[in-house]
């Protein structure tokens, strides 16, 4: 609890691990009983974050095979805890050497040597990316339960890359075109230019960040707490947990900022049986509850802090020193990040399903 | 833990009340022993938080007198549960009755209808702003213990009111320049056509949002927890659990995304026994952990939704009805959500302390 | 969290105050809506518990009204914390000078002042009985709802004073014979004489411990969770909870560890639709899940610490000492404690309710 | 959270897996960096609770390898989380085939079907004693951790096998003693006693149960919370988690009831700087905080629920039906659950060390 390592407190999460040792995976506690899942459709959600998945990732070809290790019998949720692990490759940890004593810009090295007295300074350690694998395993799982229970789904996308942005329709796009390009930006033109700016700056040893999309489309009415557990609150700590993000937004976010009451509040309907809001400025959360419309956010990420470039930094004896450029870098994170937005999204409406039902259902 | 009433796990509080029934407040369960807190320190930051301070806040003329129930002897907390609360004045629930079978737009009224199956329609219930007095009693307290122990102060000021912006330095802005007007804006310029629109929106019945921007100075290096309860994350929940806030940036934030990572890396460099950053683009916090910089962040709040317009609407029947202009209004909280947002911080940094204290130093 | 004043996971409450200061109470969070409860109903459990109820109890006349501040609209629960709170009687804390520098035998006023560096030294701070009336006032909703909802009955009773012990058959007692005399013994013949040792001890300046009975009838099947929170394992750490309580078993208890398992296990038979066990030495958990027979516990209470006669101490100074006989003091706790054991009972068993209701049902 | 696999707030340990599929473990989040802790040294502890370790325990011979995979670098903790697994042997779960459809006597096989709607049936699934291997695991580093910063040691022994008790001084007591015989009784006399009343009870295809005494020496003074995380409150949780143990107490506990308050306070005397107390009937634990004398209590065992007999039983199609003798069996678990006890001990004492360092110290 202290430490940090846990998320979610019905449907929770503990992941472990770091980029070298052992593995990466997740203990994933209080899923309910009876959920069929397979080793394969967690896989497919890994397979979308992993690097190497094109020319505009990190060219480390990793496979990040996910083994099951309890909580299932006969490819069936049993209610007991589920752990899934993908074992790290052997890698020479000489390889990192240059890294040994250096606080890289950008990087948490400083900031775990001050706050553990030591630190792991192989590939990032317990800061690595490699840490969602657990995240976005237990996503996927997740993402099931909500579909097949309640239909819920989860849809993320690469909206803005560097000064690149696109509008997109909340309510139309589809999974498909999402995945219709390696940049996941729904939005053919804008994904072409995007993919050249990434390859621009992967050329010049730059990187470049951008901004991502989330939807949550069918959800129920009624879920999110009132007070400290709003469900945007939640969802936005989720994000915020995600290496390189800086900023997240419900509905009309910032810019609703600038606006009147009057051109902002979002005037009630009825659809049949439904009550329904004639605008979502609101972006389907009241007073931190659900209101049955489509629940969509926006995150910022940060440009990628490894770059092949000289830095002025300082080292572990604090003195003032100059990192080199390495070898191969991840010029542009944000379309590995897509699948790990969706998971993030589905661990915190899976959490908040099992609340409500708990309390109020 | 389900219900969502309580925030932070070693310095944790649990808050209590609506805007109708015997009171609101908190309980404080974690505090250390030995700090030397009054009645008067905790009741100088809620006048900061209540009702009818000024011209451009709702008329509502609340005094908030918070009252000490547990938790010090002779000044001094002992250890155990701080419980501090607020009484209600006793207001006729009669005057809610054209609410009682209303939704109103951008309110939480259908929301928990839908969720609980019925709702205290009293003063809009627990989303009652007043809710947030707990949060400002126990901030005080955390502002007062990191003061002293460690010297950490927080600031928040604002920055934007409507589409009318300014860039105050968060280096050398102070408390007194924050305090030295209405709307608490340190530019003078800035804060009188701040204060015009205000008045402009009341005197048309709308109300409006904007930015505020909070700053902690002098925070310890190793603050946070790498992985999900990384410092901004928790600090971005904190911000987007308090009412009408729908957007939280940290450091160079949704700007910051569309920069290169050469431009965005804070490099490093050592002043005497420190080891500081030339730029401060991470706002203070790297892989969730505090690097010494001061920590600044924005918080994006929504126009008010109650206003004194025509709106269409809902009823509890499900009919589709009009609400009516309603009497008094807040047409801008911001002035008020300030020790709100400083109280968050506080809380947040304190647990973070606590935590760090416990497994590290 | 770190402190302690909480008490479940899902219906979660968090006690406070101390024995002087304002007040005594409890904030429960979790509650789900729609449950009919008047103050009166409260307050009738927490007269079981009050002292100065009997001749056999401590003759201080404490009415401990109980004040329902949040969290009912028209005297039904809405979902939103429920704090309740008895205030405290104005007593001179100089009543209590003379204890002021003394470590009491049996007491934790030595273990306080390490532990916090400082104590409340008034009547017994928060170490105080009076803590209990939070217990109290939380357990008699949860009775309810359980009563209602599932049938689910709680009932406690004195099996044992000093060396006076008896049997009573566990399936067949009822609340009226256990309210049927002033040491809630269902046994009229080892009632009197249970008395008439308690007012010897009294008259003596002395005190008596004992054993309480709790049972929980009309469990449904299911409650617990089969790892560390193993149903007897949460009624175990509530019951030690209580001030004075040394020990706790479950079914057979000690006496079972000396049985074969030929001799202990429980044989399943059906009953119609059920499934039973012909014995019940399991005391209705197996595996630390309910298994539809009747839980039944028992509690260890030591004798009173507070006794009328002198005693070899240390004071704060760490001389050593004597402490003189005080005035007035409580005998034996037994008989107020019974409610305490009710109460804790229907803590564990709603959140565990809640728990299988998110989970599993 | 609501599944209840994790026990401890700052350090949290999270166990997983069945007696079949790929393994058990344990994560561990919370522990401080910087400790020294080797594979041997945990495989030490794992190897005094294994199957087949003598010849009156189960005669099944599991090596049950540890395997460390993150959270330590060059042998030292680093302050991440800590995973810790032993693979499980490929086991033909046909074996377990005439167990499929059958509810055993004094298991959880009835328990889990109603609780989850299905259940792993082979070997015991998620309540197999393999459960424990993650307690052990992590309780060899909260025991070397408190060794090494407090000077605290934690021993168990078996006081009591079937009718079969000895008197053991729990101040003079060694590590050796308990560990000279195979029965894990410093008395060798009642050791041989012991043993020979096992293996009567294996001959006959029976089982027994019995008592181990568990000590914690060399506590420091003011560990655990006052009011609901008594030490011993949550000492007794910890022993009531394993399985088969039907109840707790600490200090004079149920024997202690029977005194009077004049014979059962412990009076204080000075020793040099300590304040210390002439007897010990509390146990070492004051108003639920430890006093610095040696913490120890009792642990009631109920008798191994398998046994090569005959049993009336019913089946899941809720069949009465007889459940025929099984092969092998472990005729007494006491031995082997002595490290059980110990680690559990560790892991409440490494609790409470963290939370009272976060607030008090």
């Amino acid at each position: 609890m202290t430490a940090g390592n846990s998320f979610g407190h019905l449907f929770r999460i503990t992941t472990f691990g770091e980029s070298h040792g052992g593995g990466v995976g997740v203990v994933i506690d209080g899923c309910p009983p009876g959920l069929e899942i397979s080793k394969a459709e967690i896989q497919k959600e890994l397979d979308r974050r992993r690097p190497g998945q094109s020319a505009i990732t990190t060219p480390r070809n990793e496979q990040d095979e996910i083994h099951i290790f309890s909580g299932l019998m006969d490819g069936m949720t049993t209610g007991t805890p589920i752990m899934l692990m993908a074992h790290n490759k052997d890698v020479k940890s000489e390889d990192y050497n240059n890294l040994k004593s250096l606080y890289r810009p950008g990087h948490a090295d400083y900031t775990f040597q001050q706050k553990y007295g030591a630190r792991d300074w192989r590939g990032g350690g317990r800061s690595s990316a490699r840490e969602t694998i657990g995240r976005v395993a237990a996503g996927a799982i997740a993402k099931k339960y909500l579909k097949e229970k309640l239909g819920v789904e989860f849809l993320a996308f690469v909206e803005q890359v560097g000064p690149i942005r696109t509008e997109i329709d909340s309510e139309t796009v589809t999974a498909e075109q999402v995945e219709s390009n390696i940049v996941r930006c729904p939005d053919a033109d804008a994904a072409a230019k995007m993919i050249a700016l990434i390859e621009t700056a992967r050329d010049e040893g730059d990187s470049v960040g951008g901004v991502i999309r989330g939807l949550i489309k069918n959800s129920p009415v009624g879920l999110g707490e009132p007070v400290f557990d709003k469900l945007h609150a939640d969802l936005g700590k989720a994000m915020l947990s995600i290496n390189a993000v800086k900023g997240f937004e419900i509905g009309s976010g910032f810019a609703g900022s600038a606006l009147r009451g009057s051109q902002h509040n979002d005037e009630f309907y009825t659809e049949g049986e439904r009550v329904r809001t004639r605008t979502n400025n609101a972006g389907g959360v009241l007073g931190g509850i659900s209101n049955g419309e489509t629940i969509y956010f926006r995150v910022a990420v940060k440009p990628t802090s490894t770059i092949r470039k000289s830095q002025n930094t300082v080292n572990q004896a604090q003195e003032e020193t100059v990192i080199e450029a390495t070898g191969r870098h991840d010029p542009c994170v944000l379309p590995r990040a897509v699948p790990i937005v969706e998971s993030m999204a589905a661990l915190v409406m899976m959490d908040h399903y099992l609340r409500q039902k708990a309390q109020n259902w």
